[in-house]
C-alpha cells in the first residue's frame, strides 16, 4: 500500500517534468542565466520513513568544486527508492530527504574544475559514480568508484559533507544515492554525470541509469553469456527484462523467465523469454523443473527478485561444473546467503554486480548512443557497411558459422580484439595507407565469438561474402 | 585424540608400504604373474566410526571391465581421511572401509577395455577421477567428471555397485573416494589413476594425489594469482603450503600466512610466505590487520582449514572490488556460508576448487614431469634455452618487464597462446621449414601475463636478448 502511494506521487510528479520538458523551449532554458545563482524549483521530498511525499517548493543551491547542477527532465522509478522511502534499513534512513535515481537531463551549470561537461549538455546521472582518478576507477577490475560508487548510507556531498538542498526555510534536505532526481533540479558530482549523445531520446534514456545498464551489463559483463548458452532469470521486473535483451543479443538459446506473475511472460517473450515458469504452477521445487528442461540446469542464472529463498532456487537451477548466479536484486532482508560453503565445490558460482560492472561515465555514453542494438544481417551481404565498434560482438553473434568476413578497420585497438584465439585469421595485410588494415577473419568458431566492449569509438567496416 | 591414534596406525602401516618398496624387487613384482587372480594382501580396514584401525589380510579381486589393480607403494594421510574415519557427517559413513586416497604406486593388472595403462606404469591414483568421454570431462570448463568425480558418499565400484575388497571370510569391504589407498593392493578405475614418468620420485609423487595438486592448483588455475600481487593464505598445512608455493611461482609479491601455531611459519618461509600473523597475537580480526598490511586488502585469499569464521575473515581480508576468495578447506560443520547477500556487491568473489581445477588423468602427468619446477631466469639471457611448453607461464612471469624474447615453436597451439591479447606481437616470421614459426614477443604488458596450461608436450625455444 505504501509502495503504491508513492509510485502514485512519483508518477504524478514526473509527469510534472515531463509536461515542463515538452512544453518549455530547451533553448530557452539554456539561454537562461542562472548560473552561480540559488534556484527555486519544485521536488518531491520525503519527510519521514513511508510518509507521503511532499511536491514542495525548495532551494538548490549552486554546484561546487568538481560538481554540475542539472535540470531533471525526466525521472522513473525503482524499487530502491520505495525501500528507502519506506526505511526498512534504519542505518539508511535519513530524512528530510530527496529520493529518486533514474533520470535524464540537462546540464544547468558547472562547478569549480569540472572540464569535461558544460551548461546545455545531455546528461544521465549515474548513482554508482566514477572519479576517474582513485585505484578502482584506474583498474579494470571493477566499477566502484572510492568515492563516488554506490552508498545508500551517504546523504550528503563529498565535497564538504553538506547537503546542495534546503526548504524554503533554510534547512536542509539531504540527498540520496548520489543523484536525488525527484526534484526539477539537482545537485551531483561531475563523476555521477554521463554526458550522452544529444540526439538520443531523453525520455528513453532515463531507464539507463539503472535498471537497463544493469540487467544488460550483468548478461554482458559479469555473466559473459555466449551465443548458444541457457539462461534463467528469476524476476522479470525491469531489471530481469534488461537481462532477458542482454541475454537474447548474445544469443542465448533458451532464456526461462520465473515470475509469480504470469502476465510477465507476455512483456517478456518480446524481451527474448522463451520459455516461462510460474512457480506457483510447479509441484517440484524451480531448480527441479529447470534442470529438466535444460538436461542439468542453465548456464547462467540472475536472481532480480532479492529474496534468499529465490536465490538458493537460482543457484540451484544452474549446471553444476559451470553453472554461474549473478546477483542484481537488493535484499534489504538481514538473513544471510543461504548456501553450504560445500556446496561451492560443485562448481557453481556466485556473484554480485552493481551496474552491470559498466563504468558509468565512461562506457555509459556508447550504450546510450541512439545506434540501433540489432545488428543487421542479411540486408548487409555483398554490400558495404560501417558498424560502430562496441557492435561488432553482437554481429559476429549473428553471423552464420564459418561465414568469412573481410574487415577493415580504422585502429590497432579492436584488431587485438578481432585476433585473439577464438578466430582464425586466415588472411592479413597490413597497408600504410592511412594506417588501416585489412583481411579477412573465418568465424569458424562463431558460436564461442566473445569480443568485449570497448570504450573507443572506432569503426568496423565489413564485407560480408 | 582419536586423530593422532589414526595417524599413529595409519604411519606405522605405511611406513611397512614404503619398506615393501624399498626391499622388494620392483623388477621381480613386474614379472609375478597375478593378473585375473585374487590377491591376499594387508590394509588397514576402518572398522566402525573412531574405531581403532586393523591392520589385517583381505582379499583383492582382479579388476573388472575399465578397471585397473595396483601395488601402493607410498600412502600419505589427509584430513579427510580423519573426518570419514571419525564418522563426522553420518549420511558418509560406510563400514567396514579402507580409507586413504593420498598414494603412488605400480599398476598390477589392467581389466578389459583399459588401453591406455598397462602392467608396470607408474600411476597416482585421484580421487577427482576423469573418464574422458563424459559431457563434464569434454568441457574446459570443469574437472568435476560425470561419474567418477569426487563423492564421499560413494563406497562401490560404479561398474556393478559390488566392492573389490573382502575379508579372509568374504565379507565386502567398502571402497573409500575412488581410490582406498591404505592397502598393499587396490582397485580403482582406469579414469582414477594418472600415468606418471617412471623417473620421477614415487615417494614425493603421493602428495600430488590431494594436497599439492589443489593447493598449487587453486592459486594457478582457480584464482589465477599473478606475479606482483598480494595473497593470504589461511591455515599453513600441507594444502597451505602448496597454495603457498603456487602462489610464490606466479610471480606473488606478498604471501601472508594465517595460523594459529606460529611454527608453520618456519616451513611456511621456505615455500614463499612472506609474512605471518597468529590470529591470537593480534587485537584486531584478522582482516582488518590483512587490509592495513596490505593497503585494502589482498588480491587473493585462501581458505584451507575448513572453518566457517576463518572463512569468513577471508572473504572480507580481500581487497573490495576485485578480491577472490578460494575454498579448499572441507567443512563437515552444518553452518552455512556467513555472508550476507549485499556482501557481494562489494565486488568479492568467493569460489571453491576441487583438485585444484586439475583435470586429473591428463594435467597430472606434467605436473608429475620430474622437471623442475624453478625456470632459469638471468641465466639463459643470451642462451638458447629449452623449456617445456607448460612451464613458459612461470618463465614468462618472471621476465623483467619490457624484456624482449624471440621465441621459435614446434607447432601452432601455443603459437595462439603466446600470441593472445595480453602480449603484444612486435614481428612474426612464419617459414616452412619443419613447420617451425620464430618471432619476437615484447612482454611489455608482462605483468599481466597469463599463458594456460596446456595438455600437449610441445617445446619451446626462448631467447633472451
Amino acid at each position: 500500500m505504501f509502495a503504491s502511494q508513492l509510485t502514485r506521487k512519483i508518477r504524478t510528479f514526473t509527469r510534472s517534468l515531463t509536461s515542463i520538458s515538452r512544453h518549455s523551449n530547451i533553448r530557452r532554458f539554456i539561454t537562461m542565466e542562472t548560473n552561480g545563482e540559488v534556484i527555486t524549483c519544485k521536488a518531491a521530498v520525503a519527510r519521514g520513513p513511508g510518509e507521503p511525499l511532499v511536491v514542495e517548493e525548495i532551494k538548490v543551491d549552486p554546484p561546487k568544486k568538481m560538481e554540475v547542477r542539472m535540470k531533471i527532465l525526466y525521472s522513473s522509478i525503482c524499487h530502491t527508492d520505495i525501500d528507502i522511502w519506506k526505511g526498512t534499513n534504519e542505518a539508511q534512513r535519513a530524512f528530510p530527504r530527496i529520493l529518486g535515481h533514474e533520470a535524464a537531463g540537462i546540464i544547468e551549470s558547472v562547478g569549480e574544475g569540472v572540464t569535461d561537461l558544460k551548461k546545455g549538455d545531455h546528461v544521465i546521472p549515474i548513482f554508482n559514480g566514477e572519479c576517474g582518478n582513485c585505484v578502482y576507477c584506474k583498474s579494470e577490475k571493477t566499477n566502484l568508484c572510492e568515492t563516488l560508487r554506490v552508498n545508500p548510507m551517504k546523504s550528503v556531498m563529498v565535497n564538504d559533507g553538506k547537503c546542495r538542498f534546503s526548504t524554503m526555510d533554510g534547512k536542509p534536505i539531504y540527498h540520496f544515492l548520489n543523484t536525488s532526481t525527484f526534484s526539477e533540479y539537482t545537485v551531483i558530482d561531475a563523476g555521477c554525470a554521463a554526458k550522452i549523445d544529444p540526439d538520443a531520446s531523453l525520455k528513453k534514456m532515463s531507464l539507463l541509469s539503472c535498471c537497463i545498464s544493469t540487467g544488460v551489463g550483468a548478461a554482458w559483463n559479469c555473466a559473459n553469456v555466449q551465443a548458444g548458452s541457457t539462461v534463467a532469470i528469476f524476476g522479470l521486473g525491469a531489471l530481469g527484462l534488461a537481462v532477458a535483451e542482454g541475454s537474447r543479443v548474445r544469443g542465448a538459446s533458451t532464456i526461462i523467465g520465473v515470475d509469480i506473475n504470469s502476465e510477465k511472460f507476455i512483456k517478456g517473450k518480446k524481451m527474448g523469454v522463451t520459455d516461462f515458469i510460474n512457480p506457483k504452477d510447479v509441484g517440484t521445487p524451480v531448480h527441479e523443473k529447470i534442470r529438466e528442461m535444460t538436461g542439468g540446469g542453465v548456464d547462467y542464472s540472475f536472481e532480480c527478485a532479492g529474496n534468499v529463498d529465490v536465490l538458493r532456487e537460482s543457484f540451484l537451477s544452474t549446471h553444476d561444473g559451470w553453472g554461474s548466479t549473478v546477483l542484481l536484486g537488493i535484499h534489504p532482508n538481514p538473513r544471510m546467503l543461504p548456501l553450504h560453503p560445500m556446496e561451492l565445490f560443485d562448481g557453481r558460482k556466485i556473484i554480485g554486480t552493481v551496474f552491470g560492472d559498466f563504468k558509468g561515465k565512461s562506457q555509459l555514453p556508447h550504450l546510450a548512443q541512439p545506434v540501433h542494438q540489432r545488428a543487421p544481417q542479411k540486408k548487409c551481404r555483398r554490400r558495404r557497411c560501417t558498424f560502430r565498434i562496441d557492435l561488432v560482438r553482437d554481429i559476429l553473434l549473428r553471423l552464420p558459422v564459418k561465414s568469412l568476413l573481410r574487415f577493415k578497420c580504422v585502429s590497432k585497438s579492436w584488431l587485438s580484439l578481432i585476433s585473439n584465439h577464438k578466430f582464425a585469421i586466415t588472411h592479413l595485410n597490413k597497408t600504410s595507407k592511412r594506417s588501416r588494415r585489412y583481411g579477412v577473419i573465418e568465424s569458424k568458431h562463431c558460436h564461442r565469438i566473445s569480443v568485449y566492449s570497448l570504450d573507443g569509438m572506432d569503426h568496423l567496416v565489413i564485407f560480408l561474402q
